[in-house]
């Protein structure tokens, strides 16, 4: 299942503007997330979602991406995956290579606020993908509640 | 809803290897549709789909896409609209702009093998729009005869 696609985005009001405008669509408020660098933005779509993401503080990931296009662009594409460990440890003995989440300095398998995330690298296009094993309401309410949200 | 999300690849057969292999993902065999000057294959996700594109005869407009980013990349995204003509006009009086059909030479809204379709230049992020208005059963079948397919 596709979880979402990310693009990043020069200007996150315009971008949120266009997509409800051109799409007509239903887009979230823009959201800080300063663990992570990044303020977002969610594009619902019926059957999935388009994360709009800017950068937040001088630190931020997504400064080099926007330096390289500067016109913005995906940034990755994230599948949902029933046991993300598993899924590593297939795509890794069938040659993918992890790479480290770039908002928390981490490689291999690591909790973001809706699930368990990895990124791989070196994949088909030239497309990062993210994995992630979506909470159960129980991890969900767990992960929050560390977190203090 | 998200149709489908376009991937070009510089080696079809590899990305379809990959995305069998790496995602676990179903993915069609690989058909050519030279009137477009592409040869496809779709990723078939429970929500959405992926389509890896690939050049086909060297006046596929896939090509100019790969000499920019011989690694691939995303080519376009595509969103379902329920009357075509109605969200072009919408988009394009907020300043959106039609982009041509790199495969068929047309502006604005003509027919593919799926429904009719459009291409958006200028948008958010960078990211090329294609809006679908997807057949009804009939149109399907009329399309399929007049194409001989």
């Amino acid at each position: 299942r596709l979880n979402h696609v990310a693009i990043a985005v020069p200007d996150l009001a315009e971008a949120m503007d266009k997509y409800r405008v051109t799409l007509g669509a239903t887009v979230t408020d823009a959201a800080d997330l300063p663990e992570h660098g990044v303020t977002v933005a969610f594009v619902d779509l019926p059957n999935t979602k388009v994360e709009l993401i800017h950068p937040l503080g001088n630190e931020s990931p997504i400064r080099a991406f926007l330096d390289k296009s500067p016109a913005g662009g995906i940034h990755h594409i994230c599948y949902e995956v029933d046991d993300i460990d598993a899924a590593l440890a297939h795509a890794q003995a069938e040659g993918a290579t992890l790479r480290i989440c770039q908002a928390c300095n981490v490689h291999g398998s690591h909790p973001h606020p809706e699930g368990w995330v990895a990124f791989l690298d070196d994949e088909a296009g030239g497309i990062e993908i993210e994995f992630m094993q979506v909470y159960t309401p129980e991890q969900l309410k767990e992960y929050e509640d560390l977190k203090g949200i």
